[in-house]
């Protein structure tokens, strides 16, 4: 039985008595007080500490999600707060169940898109002809483009043209960031409506200039929105807005059926019950 | 109806067409590229950039606690990618939801036992006596000093040095710090063992230095840990562990019960049911 | 080291190629068609199939906690539907995540304090002292005592006459129903305004007479309500409400620092940025 | 603005002062001592009571799923246990987050699989030349068909014949079961070896034969599990196995890293660090 077994492996961490190893990294020595939590999250996604264009890169595109704001995430877990107060980590894990196809999800979306275009960036293949069939193959099969468009901001995302501009400064600018743009104008053009690049998009385009799997990118996002959790769960425990939509939402959405109820109630004789609140 | 219900309000994000802001800064033109991901840490629990010394301090919190490689947190990650590969979102969450009271709540219970016993740091009391009370009372309590002590890091906590290194060099190590260790000695007198401040209490009293909530003090753990849940995510993916674990657990758990169901199999005369693997 | 390794156990489940135990029966054979879900419920908490009379009381119980319509854990797993409708799984999971010390935990509050007041039902104390000095204790520590009054069911929460008459039917209407009564009836009296038991207290005080730890209240509730929340995710995904009360919260939210952003626009000559919505 | 908003509507329950609402019931008159707890996960899904027949039915779907004894799902709730034994709903929810497309997803690919092939029963196809088609898409496809096969239970998965003859008894035996069964032969053949209807399969062709929407599915294994998993929780609570498990990983997986580091060490003129354990 015992020679059935498959050995158990992890690269990631360890410890003795007097040392914790990291990633290969002796912890108190080499990273503590030397590298930031962007840079953590570098050094759990490759293996390796970034050098100093990729902490730059890297910690961008994760502040670029840290926070949108009340979105259904932050809801989620200020809902959580309201039940459990004294579990602050089931409120960011409640957020963070959210990140799926729809909102962070686009990311690995056109991350893996782009890795599928072009599986070697260096390879001699015309971007435009790729941009093309990329947009059609997605019209043939009635599929909507990932990271293009935004329902707020438009014309432009403005998150879009400050990625890009940091990716050209520090040298994360190439044809991924190129193949993408073309995408996004032939996906204007074939749909016929403005679709520009948008913050999922341009995130997904410098992932691959960056060398990082497409699995990776809805990473990025978990990491980046569970620091944005917990700033809502501490405003949620000492500025609740939970109770209120409750109890607003509740009140509406069982309206037409409470009043049959009522009117049932008056038809029989019984007194109207009375509504709470 | 109308006039009953309370405003809903929240201090963090809000969006326009062209502008995303947080916490009261323009996201593009004031956080992406020019801040880490562990300031981002501090806005959201401070409602403000931090400053040089606050940003190294508090990313050198952060980076103390993302990863210590295989523990309970890290198999419920990888137990749910085996089950749900294609949910990233969720099995981070499932590792988060383990961060309570046993692992990293003790950050929050030392950052509170210190603000309890020192509500103003700047008050004229003795840190000694102050020191040998808390001692005292969570003895007659039988209650456990939390930030103290650590199975595998004896007879020092290697995270603990640096912390309080890190927090000199910066302007961190006042009363709080020194009321911790004072702490930490009275309990290794009374309970007759070495009781060393481990990393959770360094960064409770750390975190009460820097003027932090004792509430934010599992935010820290929770932001930190997140970031390492996403790093054992992606190496199940690639390398399982998961199923190897389950299976022989599953073998070991279930042997006894399993034994006396093939001996009544036996005696019935039923052939002997096969085992797995 | 091998020596040092402490045994696995579980008394759970098991499988053999040809059977799966549960709990000692064997699941086709016995279980399949012969139970019902509820019976299941008892059978994870007491390691025993209930008989008729535990059967009708449990199921009773359980059926009490499945729905209670849209309430903070089922907005969250709306919430958690409308990011990531690809996991099911996930919405509910993000939905039980609340049921925490405030909502569902009050049964578990209920049922200790049932159990520490009178650890031997058979005892010769008289209740109507023990009720007495529960709700002092309560009221010297400015603590509130479990199970009793609620926001909107009054003067009687209906659900608790119809499991008190359940419990009488079916033998559990013993000494801990009683003294659940009487802390109800001095505290009442002690706080000067009507606190008859709830739900949850009814739940927690037949739980004791039903033999079952207080430590198993909380997952009557988990039980039941994990059935409710699928019947929320699966409705949120014929018909959505979750976006729309996300972004009613998030104008209302962000409005009084949306204005002061558009007052600065104007005043720098700036255009008016264009309101989303 | 106002006018833009579209209503919030909920058909699944709502609250007076005396009365709750389950699904268009009376929660206290109809249901709390009427049904068992299936019966209320029939209603949550299909909006009504069941029948006697279908009562029966679904119980035996729910009560086949609750229990598997060691699996990534219990083990993920036991390792949340072990770091916040404080918050038993976060541990069944850890435990939840793994029943995605590897494991309880299956039920759902097959009712899925088995609607597309034949979304009206009654239509006059010959089931043999679907079946045929199904089988050979998949093949084609290099997609495993779902619902076939299972590593422990060979020749014969044994809740299937039990699950089966149960629909057969309730009138649930039609051309959903019998095209499940055609898809189970003719994949046999068509990959060589034996792929017998497994649990997973039998449950996805009953649902179907219920009229139950594919989507339903993953929600049936959703609450049959959350019933267990409140059974490992309460075990691991009685008698703890995760942080057994937990060294024993640990130790083996970063063995060779940590045998790397002692060796450095040694070379380094060092102590050779003390080992954990």
């Amino acid at each position: 039985m015992k020679d059935a077994r498959r050995p158990l492996r992890s690269a990631i961490g360890w410890s003795t008595a007097d040392r914790i190893g990291v990633w290969g990294y002796d912890l108190t020595r080499e990273l503590i007080g030397r590298v930031n939590l962007g840079d953590m999250g570098f050094l759990e996604i490759a293996g390796r500490l970034p050098n100093a264009r990729e902490s730059r890169m890297f910690n961008a595109l994760l502040v670029t999600l840290v926070e949108h704001g009340i979105v259904p995430s932050t809801l989620a877990t200020r809902m959580t707060v309201a039940g459990a107060p004294e579990a602050l980590q089931a409120a960011v894990a409640a957020g963070l169940l959210g990140l799926g196809s729809v909102f962070v999800g686009s990311t690995e979306a056109a991350a893996r898109m782009l890795k599928d275009a072009l599986p070697d960036p260096s390879a001699d293949v015309s971007l435009r002809t790729t941009a093309r069939r990329v947009v059609a193959e997605h019209r043939a099969a009635r599929r909507f483009v990932p990271g293009l468009g935004h329902p707020i901001h438009k014309p432009v995302d403005p998150r879009t043209p400050r990625l890009f501009a940091i990716a050209r400064a520090n040298g994360f600018s190439g044809r991924y960031v190129e193949l993408m743009k073309l995408i996004a104008m032939h996906a204007g053009q074939a749909f016929e409506r403005p679709l520009p690049v948008n913050a999922t998009g341009a995130i997904g385009a410098i992932a691959c200039e960056m060398g990082l799997p497409w699995q990776a990118c809805r990473g990025i996002g978990v990491m980046a929105r569970a620091v944005g959790l917990v700033g809502h769960a501490l405003e949620e425990l000492r500025e609740p807005l939970a109770s209120e939509v409750w109890h607003r939402t509740e009140d509406e959405a069982s309206a037409p059926i409470r009043g049959k109820l009522r009117r049932n109630a008056r038809t029989a004789g019984r007194a109207d019950p009375a509504r709470r609140r």
